[in-house]
């Protein structure tokens, strides 16, 4: 019941222990193609070039930046937490110039804050996390394709932590590549980074094309544009691997594949809807539960992530002691913090497999009993009692 | 039957539905100390660092390759083969010098040749393929460590094709860096890349270390090294991370660490002289059987992989509508080729759990009944018959 990896769905565990299939066999082809069908609406997009990139949730976000950008490119940071710092460390490995427009930790940064920046800095890219688990806060997008397109901008979002769990809006947020990953919400193991990338981006993309030397032909023209900085990581590259085309890349991550596909067909079998609410009801009841424990919450709450919780660790308790007997006495672990929150706050997740009333509930219960145990005076029974009744009113 | 990615062994697909842990449990930490200590001999190595990099074997060949070259550092490629290509293809975009030493396809490059190309061209990496299927030679590696530890160079080897199937012999060899993956003859699906990393390269990498901005503290210092190009290739956080510091990175893949780890587990009960002589064995009664066939193979029988062979396409014979039969009638998939043998040659794999004699024995039947079916003429079962004799001299 942390912030992710979290237990994944027993079918996906299921479907991941299937036969392997030959890289080009036209039944491995087949899934692939649907799984691109399959990641459209999870995304919120009609966008064609919907697929995997063959790594963690992180893969997802160093491809996207390193075939958006050349060294030498302004990109604009949109920073609240840990995973905006991330965006500026990959950023700056590929020779991008980075700017930031930032929030305090708990915040998100206004969209008025970012048209200005915007406009201060000229990018030709915007880069932003969509939910960051460090802060438990989720920036909101609306308006900000419009704002990125205006100045000329691409527009990349990164939703690991909310994909499967919050509401994407791709195309509706004017996104042009947004990453994600299996081991949060979705419910699969880490290992997988499912992308969307607008036809806006695939052509930006397409200008930086090298077919690889080995497989060269005639028909096969390159780009005029600076060649993408990793051969693992370009997009152009994969996207011809996904396409008819079926250009030799990598070899395609079978069984990793296997379990991104499950992960989507149990998500639209739920139905998208019917998915956040359960997030939003664990989340709700989360909160609810943890207050009527006597904890403080961290962050805006008219911004927190449905999936994920921080409280603080109450004053005089140890906060490493807690999360031990959690995971010794109770098989189950909460989450420790990052930076500037580190030793302040536990965070508690409630994403995909584990959004469900069950898991919320003993979580508070097992809580209660460890605090009590490490000598934290609380009456008896609140936070479950309050936790039962939220979800029930979600 | 190809040369790659093949059929899994089923225990391996078994430990991967097995439930996830949390990225920092104790029992997830203690199997990434086992991975560690199961890949020391399959590598042939007694280096510390040696772990898994999160992605398909290219992943593992771009992670070793950026983060032992800074831009500009010039790098000796042997080159003998497709994959030989695509490290020249991974360092160009890294930005480094590439110099090539090369041998024709279907040869491997002479000591001799390497030990000039080194004093010409003083470079600071020596990169080579251990086993190349585009042209199923294996390049010798006896004394080239030595010859780049004189040089003051040092060594990187991908061995994706031959880990599992072939001896490697990391240490004596005197190389620094060999990098692999699972769905050749370590009988696993694609997606995780076993490395190992000599104390000496480690050394060189830690030198560039950047710790992360949401994660930096007084005591972890940085290096004074130009800071490495990728954020997720970089293996001097990727180390920290299998350290006993268990510095955040990427979320391990949960599942994908199981699987490298059954592989591991595998190869070490069948015992390696074992595993090598049944590679070997497939590989002679393979080319036996294609010979009594009265197919030519291609590429200088001395330097042939165990594991892959090639042979000529004969004349008069569509090779795609034999593969297609193959796959259809039989639903066996042998290889194509790349490059300069497109459309010449077949690749027939025996690689781990297919490195077998009734695979290898009925892929030589299926491929007659084929070529008989596809109006080439041949004596009914010189093929199978030839094998059986060839596998049991072996």
């Amino acid at each position: 019941m942390g912030p992710g990896p979290i237990n994944a769905h027993p079918r996906v565990l299921r479907a991941m222990s299937a036969d392997l299939l030959g890289q080009f066999d036209p039944e491995m082809t087949a899934y692939m193609n649907e799984v691109m069908q399959l990641y459209r609406p999870i995304f919120g997009t009609q966008n064609r070039w919907t697929l995997l990139v063959n790594g963690t949730a992180r893969a997802g976000i160093e491809a996207a930046l390193v075939s958006l950008t050349s060294p030498g490119d302004t990109v604009l940071v949109v920073n609240f937490g840990r995973f905006g710092l991330l965006l500026t460390e990959i950023l700056g490995r590929i020779g991008a110039r980075v700017e930031t427009v930032e929030a305090p930790w708990g915040e998100v940064v206004p969209l008025d804050a970012i048209k200005e920046a915007i406009e201060r800095t000229r990018p030709s890219v915007v880069a932003t996390i969509h939910g960051d688990t460090s802060t438990t806060m989720a920036q909101p997008l609306d308006g900000l394709g419009a704002l990125c397109r205006e100045a000329g901008a691409l527009l990349y979002v990164d939703a690991t932590a909310t994909i499967g769990g919050m509401e994407l809006l791709t195309d509706d947020w004017g996104a042009d590549i947004v990453t994600g990953g299996l081991q949060k919400c979705l419910g699969g193991p880490s290992g997988s980074a499912p992308i969307t990338i607008s036809d806006r981006a695939a052509e930006h993309i397409n200008r930086r094309k090298h077919v690889e030397l080995g497989l060269r032909t005639d028909d096969l023209g390159d780009g005029d544009g600076l060649v993408i900085g990793s051969n693992y990581f370009d997009l152009g590259m994969i996207m011809d691997y996904w396409s008819e085309k079926r250009l030799n890349h990598h070899t395609e991550a079978t069984t990793m594949l296997y379990g991104a596909r499950e992960c989507a067909r149990i998500m639209l079998e739920e139905g998208l809807e019917a998915r956040f609410v359960r997030h939003a009801s664990a989340g709700q009841a989360m909160s609810a539960g943890l207050r009527a424990m006597g904890l403080s919450l961290f962050g805006d709450d008219r911004y927190r992530m449905t999936n994920v919780t921080a409280a603080f660790i109450p004053e005089g308790v140890n906060g490493e002691n807690v999360r031990r007997r959690m995971r010794d006495d109770f098989e189950i672990e909460i989450g420790t913090a990052f930076g500037p929150l580190a030793g302040k706050v536990w965070r508690f997740g409630a994403m995909g497999y584990n959004a469900r009333k069950h898991k919320v509930l003993l979580t508070l219960g097992a809580l209660e009993a460890v605090l009590r145990a490490e000598g934290h005076g609380l009456s008896a029974g609140a936070g479950v009692d309050a936790a039962l009744a939220a979800w029930d009113q979600a």
